[in-house]
């Protein structure tokens, strides 16, 4: 297809395209004649891929370009690609190691790993941002008195875990294997918003079935 | 307890504590003469939930006054207390009734609530700002082309409707009326980066399960 009718197809107006272009986001069409490039579903599915991150996750332009580095390098096993792409997305500051509150939370945490049997993710915690974002929430409740344990977290842990398993499954029904990274990258941008929303509207729910409407 | 132990046993500095009393997002304390006044657990408690507020969930100062003016004010029902101390926190922006991708999700997320049985719910959609961010999230995903369906969604909404079980038992093991609006307010800020670390967690745990560490 031409220019024109990936504009139209994709909802991008053809000087965003142009812009994604120059800036290496999209690969170039294949060139036709000295003016006119031609792009394939490839391009339309990359294209929605760039907008997802640039629109909806508001993720800087360079950012798109390290993830898709990642999404794209297809010498990399599957885990690697898919938490490479995840590693490269917006992330919490490093916590501050000498910091009392964090040390213990990171203690608390390594009791909620133990308990849950999570081994591969212990392994991960050096590396893992999800681990360091954890560790950072929960510093965050120490610091103003509430020292959550990790009895406590394990119930939502599960929950959670078996939301994981729901987004593994979505994940395998994409067709190849660019598209199951793509979706991993889309996921983690995409998905959370919706999880977040149907928590508050499911505490309504709850809320007013408990103490009624008043 | 005098200010300097306030400032002590809160973790809080003296001068933000002032900082706080002026803009009256903490109560005076009990004047014992024309310099000195006395503070309780109640301001501690209150200071608390001022600084998850402010530090964590970097609500502003005159957003702090308008929710805490929710969570004071007991000739509401807890219902609504809960509820207005809630809509109080940041909200996403109304969405466009006008366009197609807004209408086509909220369709969608109509017939979610009734696959669910969520009929609480749904007598709330014109007020609720968690239905609204639903919306706002589901329109964004069609606005680039994935038309999710509340099929898809319906396994997700009941893993959140057990997490919100688990945040109502929680709140209803806090010992007075007063607590148990504040910790909703906490739930609301410190307790959704949790369950996001805790998602993201889940899926490092179960994408090394399914492919291994490469």
């Amino acid at each position: 297809m031409r220019l024109a009718e990936l504009s139209r197809r994709s909802g991008v107006s053809t000087a965003t395209i142009k812009y994604y272009l120059r800036e290496r986001l999209l690969p170039p069409g294949h060139q036709i004649n000295a003016t006119t490039a031609e792009y394939d579903e490839e391009h339309l599915r990359r294209l929605r891929l760039v907008r997802a991150m640039i629109q909806v996750g508001r993720v800087p332009v360079a950012k798109v370009r390290e993830v898709l580095g990642h999404v794209d390098d297809d010498s990399l096993g599957r885990t690697i690609r898919l938490g490479a792409a995840m590693w490269a997305l917006p992330q919490v500051p490093e916590p501050d190691e000498d910091d009392e509150f964090v040390q213990a939370a990171e203690q608390e945490v390594i009791t909620l790993l133990d308990r849950l049997g999570w081994e591969n993710t212990k392994r991960l915690t050096t590396i893992s941002s999800a681990y360091r974002s954890l560790v950072v929430a929960m510093a965050a409740l120490r610091r103003i008195g509430y020292d959550w344990e990790a009895e406590l977290l394990e119930p939502y842990a599960e929950l959670m875990h078996r939301a994981a398993v729901l987004d593994l499954n979505l994940l395998e029904t994409q067709p190849s294997e660019a598209e199951r990274i793509e979706f991993a990258v889309l996921g983690a941008i995409l998905i959370e918003p919706v999880l977040q929303a149907l928590h508050r509207l499911a505490q309504e729910e709850e809320t007013t079935r408990r103490y009624g409407f008043e």
